[in-house]
């Protein structure tokens, strides 16, 4: 058994657009069910960037430890604990990945059985206050008993796993929407909107979904090599390309008729109305970049012009983060997973991580505490 | 074998605005597979008054022959035609309904097996010039080769059938897309946003789909009755309630949550926004309704918010036909399908017919010429 | 709160083939999250019969306290149970039904989440030694923590519920498989094999589904006829009729091709491959009654030259339970669900109760407790 | 335009079990809308060396011209015909493939709108006389104006293209029934039984399908090699393991469970009841390969424990080779296609393709037209 820390360090958004402060956190109480986990990488998702200058739709209640991405390593668990989602036995030592908690009780956890669209999930990792330490910025995090833990297989690497923390499980999530309503066939175009990380698992998957082209869109060049690489076909820079210019490369590739599939992964307001523009007749829209509460003018004639599926999608459950991680120890040898993973920094370094994040720098940035060496003395 | 007539009274809209005229029109050259058939009923649909009123998003041409639902009396068959949809033999004198024409050539007519989707759909009944004789606002109409016909069952009555001919089908045809992506579960709850012929067959399908509860909405009162009697447990008055007791409704009806499904049927542009609010998480929403080209404010994220899958549909397929009429044949007993038929009109009140459609003193209007004599001497 | 009783009359089986006796069974402590409740209804359920007789593929272990579709009245609550599955309070007096317990670690719980699928499955209600008190056929039952617990509608009366147990959950679970797979659509013909409680209410949903034609199979005379009250279009007596007629029947409804959807409630060996001479090419079926162990001949390329999809289902979750009993709230007044309900025993009678089941003079009988004054001297 | 020759060389199948004859056949006329093709190359199907030997269900009747997975080269076009499905133009000198010609009058062309189940299929392509010349074993083939037609890319090579005409498409077809009902989700475990054509396609589908891990199952070893290059994680010799080993290599695989997934393209009947020893509760088997008109011992009852969905399929439609064609244009630079072919042979050694075939030498042979130059003087 590790030593259990007192207080830890962590990184605290005390208040927006100002620098994060490296903070001393005392560690809650480990409850019946909870796990106590060190943290190895914590990805920096764009949600946190948009957290800390106030650009979210939820309003950010400050002091917040940011972090709803993290790879940890398991340090205490409470009490009757024993098995993670996949009914493989926990102990310290062993690397772990978790969702946001749900509550159990609700209609989405006990009828629908889709516990992402728990109404607790607000209350989840990266949102709360820090001294609930329930937050991947920081040495150490507190994970709570109603949250399901995943073992990450021994044969994936740290650097492989970290964006199953939150793009790879939330396009693994949309994926299982998207083929339940209309499954990708054999032979068939996908057009996907984005190449953030949501954009490049999405890229990934449409690849290995049996579609003939897979057609990604967005910016910098590095984010599309490396959608190139992953299985698109066709790449296009939004940034050195016009609306016309995509729709009719999209056109040539379908005999004029346009794509049977289009991915939002784009964020961007204007994506969602382009998309349309992809479509043949009966094609589907998975949209899961949409997070703006602005609105867009649309037309919903365009629905029926089209005959249209659109499926909105987000977050993710366990089991996704349980079937994404199967899938890359699976394809390892043939997909390079860690690229996802472009910059690492010291928890001192946050800032820079935020910032670059930000800019677009990094495809994926995260904090490193594998090399560090904690208060009590000894590496862990 | 009928005697064919060389020319045929028909009622031609000449200019948008202006009262439609009676005129001769001479009976085409029966084509190799063709029919020519007696109207019996020709159902007068919302599309015809806006046409007539050049409110489509395509530009009318006139002189155009209208009306697009028709049930006719098998004339002549030219040539070869042997069978109806269903594998049944035609003969003259057989009551008949028909498809839009297909090309039998494009994509969607041979790969993707849904000929509504065919480009050529612009060129159907009711849309084209009174020399081909294809629209049903005459005494007889041409069924040209590449058309379906269906069979009216022996049982079934003109006026149980005439709905078949656009809305019910179209019904058919949307709830054929929206359980092969969502399928309502027993015990559901279904609301229906309209309650003209597309919303009361809709209210009558989602009350036969193992929903607990279906909520119809609309005006008038004279409507939602009859949605009552098909199937209806709460009407709402769109005039006499506000969108917040709409909204209050459903969530009363599903503790607090929002309806699985929503059916759009109403055409009115608010109605769009007002489907997300009825909606809990996972829903899924059938837009049938609209057919305005004018924009709306439309938040994409709300899709990702509820997880929702918004599937839009139009037009429909001879089988829709062939599937509504065996609904009818089998429910005739249970159902007055009749009541879909609140006015028949002389095919000279046509005027009168549009005009009763257009102020919805009508559930549905149809000119009646089967008490007409024509002009070779015989009632046919 | 009522007063908990310390021991209670239970009719055990203790030994295949002997007649139940009525014990007296200490009442178990009550644990966190339990629930004691007294039994108003105990379903008699084919299963019980069966294994009385030791006639199941799961060998015996007497004693045994059978009884799994419950109606009970809550007694007692063990701590922090506070909802019910719809998420509304639950409180001593209110009426429940419930669900087998399942263990909540492992795959089938927590990734496929499908909690029926779980494989602490067998150790149910009406499986257990009696000391467990975990059963229908005795005065109170012990509703253990990790068991879902669905509260009756108020407007639901005990006969209109008691069905819901163990058939109709079982049904609404087999239509929510088959409707994800193959959706049944407007018009089509669906054949429901037998017509005990799994055909009966097969043949509602059925019904209730958009279907044209509902054909329904068995014996006798008594069962077909509340087939015909609840949908059934046609039925066919199999003891008075050949294969050859039956298939004909079907054939004449479907122009020749033999139905959509057939369904599997009989629980003969021969009804799984006449099943196979209902169906048109394309076909579904849904099997739910085949618990025998034993095998028949069957030839696989039947189901390529039939293209069929053929579906087992088995059991439910208590989400079932939640939406059988919303259906039942809103189509009580056009359906008497009662029915299904054909006779009630006292507990001490349980002997003829079985006995009548076996000799299928029930459509279903129940242990009715509720004029029963217990021991501790005043009326439940 | 090409000279038609008035006679060409076929290889006839006079007599069941004697070799075949090359006989001169006269051409039939060309019909409107029909189309005279010279074979590049002729497939050679397990279905041609049963049909030679009489084991087929449908008796053969001789004299037949065999080969109904054909590449041809277009030397005439009958009047109107235009286009390939995929609406591109069609002339002489245009590599194609087509499909089994259909009624277009029945229901299942023009309601259920899968010709591929059309009643008519029995005669089409290599099973009838020679007199008609539908079939491939010959230097010409006469397309018929009831057959769809699909244009080889031209990208595609006429070795990567010949297993489209039989093999790949109804892998193509199964997958989309598949798919449909239960779709493949990321990170799945797939089993294929067989590694002829059929369940070498399927590997290559299963491993393009978001699976993680394929188990192929087969022999002999050369054919299991290329299920490994073409996707199989984990290959088992049916020769080299018994049923117990091979059951334990998918429980390990599936910590324990069973896979999600079962494809059965073996043809033995001892496959179909070992395919349900590979499932998880919930699995999905597709079944292609049960040619057999022979009966198993079969226990219902596992559908219900397993909770299975069992889906047969056979036969494609000309979309699936269109679909097919568009795969192979996509993923050639990746997938060596032509691998299937392994081996080409003249059209007199048609006895030792047969011979080969029947050995398990070849993974598929092909009659070899390209070099030929036929009696009317020069090379083709």
């Amino acid at each position: 058994m590790s030593k259990i820390p007192t207080k830890v360090k962590a990184a605290v958004l005390t208040e927006a657009f100002k620098p994060l402060e490296i903070k001393d956190v005392p560690v809650p109480e480990l409850e019946q069910g909870g796990v106590l986990a060190r943290v190895l990488l914590a990805g920096i998702c764009g949600t946190d960037v948009h957290q800390a200058r106030n650009e979210l739709s939820i309003p950010t209640n400050t002091p917040v430890l940011q972090g709803h991405e993290t790879l940890g390593e398991i340090v205490a668990i409470g009490g009757d604990r024993k098995l993670d989602i996949g009914c493989r036995e926990l102990k310290v030592g062993d690397r772990i990945m978790w969702a946001h908690p749900f509550c159990g009780e609700c209609y989405y956890c006990r009828v629908a059985r889709k516990p992402y669209m728990c109404n607790s999930f607000g209350t989840g990792y990266g949102f709360v206050h820090p001294d609930n330490l329930r937050g991947g910025f920081a040495e150490y995090v507190m994970v709570t008993p109603k949250t399901e833990i995943v073992l990450v297989p021994e044969s994936v690497t740290d650097e492989e796993a970290i964006g199953v923390g939150c793009a790879f499980r939330t396009v693994v999530s949309g994926f299982e929407r998207l083929q339940r309503h209309s499954p990708i066939g054999t032979g068939d175009v996908v057009v996907v909107q984005g190449c953030g990380p949501i954009g490049l698992y999405s890229t990934l998957l449409a690849y290995y979904s049996g579609a003939s082209r897979v057609v990604t869109i967005g910016a910098p060049a590095e984010r599309l090599n490396l959608a190139k690489e992953w299985g698109a076909s066709v790449t296009l820079n939004i940034l050195e390309t016009t609306h016309e210019e995509r729709v009719q490369v999209v056109r040539d590739l379908t005999e004029g008729r346009g794509a049977e599939f289009i991915i939002e992964a784009a964020g961007a307001k204007s994506a969602f109305n382009e998309g349309f523009d992809f479509m043949c007749k009966d094609a589907t829209y998975l949209v899961m970049g949409q997070t703006s509460p602005n609105p867009v003018e649309f037309i919903p004639n365009k629905l029926q012009q089209k005959q249209a599926c659109v499926i909105g999608s987000g977050s993710a459950d366990a089991k996704h983060f349980y079937k994404a991680l199967k899938f890359i120890e699976a394809h390892r040898h043939e997909i390079d997973f860690s690229k996802m993973l472009s910059a690492t920094y010291e928890l001192e370094d946050i800032d820079a991580a935020l910032e670059n994040m930000r800019l677009g720098k990094d495809i994926k940035g995260a904090i490193d505490n594998r090399k560090r060496t904690c208060d009590c003395g000894h590496e862990h």
